[in-house]
């Protein structure tokens, strides 16, 4: 199973990524091709001592930017290492694909070159939020905005099937977030997802609330991806206002700045607790591939653990149990009298 | 200016409200009258000492639970607390009203009792949230789902006008919602939302992203109900759960149990800077009256600041203004060419 890694697409390629993966070469013994200009990342390869790993380099001459706008750079750019990195997934040389670049192009491309799997209309990106109990998947995060209820459905029987085998949850609790526990509560959108969940077969809990993310009452959480992104956007924004407030207040008198010396430690594995870079990156799931889209500003570790849990996720086969239970599950069902329309919105 | 307060509604109703109805009239000389059962009230009322003080005594003798169903409870309980408490209102006996009780009841009744606002057609909950700068409003966090576009400009008109004269922000910036900065970005909702409030006379920014809300970007946050009430909730439970992970890393050593002793004094300070407590309640806007929905697990400190704040927007006649700002800024822009086709969503 090898990993192919988009080396060009972050804020600080290739830099990070080379480093990243020669750690997770290491780490994990994962065979790597590191995708962009030869040139360059030999030198930055040469930089590390990589002697017993297997990372090789895979040649794009072109890069698309952060704020390329995403669809129409995938088509245009042929020869940009996102795609080429989707390319080697195609035609069978690497099994997965990370990357630190325009997310809106790692989706894009992931359609493009690998096609939506069957069943699913939408592809969505699922981020781990760190909670009270251990971690919960929320998503879309992607930017599918204005959904329909079978997308919702579909997001969360993808949900499902990862937190079941990449993320080793047994039975994983699933939820719909809403503006309310009761039936009675949602929008139009939730209220017709609702109906239809409760008859998939699945560990379905209803509605949860915005609240409920981060006491880890479901282990996935669905949702549109508009709001899915101002839920994103709004925890890391509120964390780090906190931290910032919280300091603020701290190094206003000289007792309270002993006590944080005393209370570092506390904070740092705090810290570590809700580090993204832990997580590595989001998948994005519902393409005939693996990928894992991280954050532009990544550090190795993301990286690292990016490129560990793609490796998981080719390495189970969970796009294969995907197809199995939309199969099992959600093609019957759907052909039942009136899902259809209502699943239409 | 008299506040008439629901003194039933709240979780620890009547013993709460009667004491921050005291506190409000005892510190900012606030004349208010209780609304409830006058035995029980009395009874209560007694406790205190109240000398000097104008407050009365209304007698209701019903009230609307929390887990009643607003609109039907408001229609059937023709003489409970919250209703008659608008009432008083409306038979200009009293100017605003204040309520931990039952929040959809509280707008219903409102809505019911008053009417709504010539131009409003969605009265709105705003939430003032703590920022990095400050304070910032959003609105709606009241549960209107399913918002048209015409609905989320009256929400930003309330909300410039609310945000100047309560809360005194000069020339207040407007910002909305949204999964990214750029206007290709928000969903079929916000996109044409966002056209038409380029277009009115007040300060917009255009999108802003869950980030922005904390770091004070703006004074004022539109979004519809279901997402804003997202937003609130995920915020007061990601800023518990940030404190509990915090606090078990702290007991895990006796030096951190000491250094928490020293920064104790910091985090009280940064507590009080986030704490609700501080802002009350949120104000309905949109009826013809004033009103403040406090949580429902209020303390005296929020019911005493509720009062006050009511009295305040009473006092200012914030509503006359929106109703200037609605026929001056609002009612000639809607009239213009395909305005109200967008509008209308």
């Amino acid at each position: 199973m090898r990993v192919a890694v988009d080396a060009m697409g972050g804020d600080n390629a290739p830099v990070i990524e080379v480093e990243g993966a020669v750690v997770a070469a290491r780490e994990y013994g994962i065979p790597i091709t590191l995708v962009g200009d030869t040139d360059r990342l030999s030198q930055e390869l040469a930089k590390h001592n990589v002697q017993g790993l297997d990372i090789s380099i895979h040649h794009a001459s072109e890069v698309v930017g952060m704020h390329d706008a995403a669809s129409d750079a995938v088509r245009r750019k042929k020869d940009s290492s996102i795609r080429v990195a989707y390319e080697l997934v195609k035609d069978g040389v690497a099994d997965a694909v990370v990357s630190a670049g325009n997310s809106g192009a790692t989706m894009a491309a992931g359609m493009f070159v690998l096609k939506r799997i069957k069943g699913i209309e939408r592809p969505a990106i699922a981020q781990i939020f760190p909670t009270l109990r251990g971690k919960t998947l929320v998503l879309d995060v992607g930017g599918n905005v204005d959904c329909k209820p079978i997308h919702l459905v579909q997001f969360a029987i993808m949900g499902e099937v990862y937190a079941r085998h990449v993320m080793g949850v047994e039975r994983p609790k699933i939820g719909l977030l809403s503006n309310g526990e009761e039936d009675s509560k949602g929008n139009e959108l939730t209220r017709d997802t609702n109906a239809i969940l409760k008859d998939i077969s699945f560990d379905y809990r209803g509605y949860v609330e915005g609240r409920d993310i981060f006491y880890g009452m479901v282990d996935v959480v669905v949702c549109d991806g508009f709001v899915g992104n101002v839920v994103l956007k709004l925890s890391e924004g509120l964390a780090e206002a906190i931290g910032k407030m919280l300091k603020e207040e701290i190094v206003k008198s000289v007792v309270s700045k002993l006590g944080y010396l005393l209370v570092r430690k506390a904070f740092k594995s705090f810290k570590k607790k809700v580090d993204y870079a832990e997580y590595g990156g989001a998948p994005l799931l519902g393409i005939n591939g693996v990928a894992m889209i991280c954050h532009g500003g990544s550090n190795v570790k993301a990286i690292k653990n990016a490129i560990h849990f793609a490796h998981e996720y080719a390495r189970k086969g969970v796009n294969q149990r995907l197809v199995e239970k939309l199969e099992n599950d959600f093609v019957a069902y759907m052909q039942r009298d009136g899902v259809k329309e209502v699943a239409a919105g």
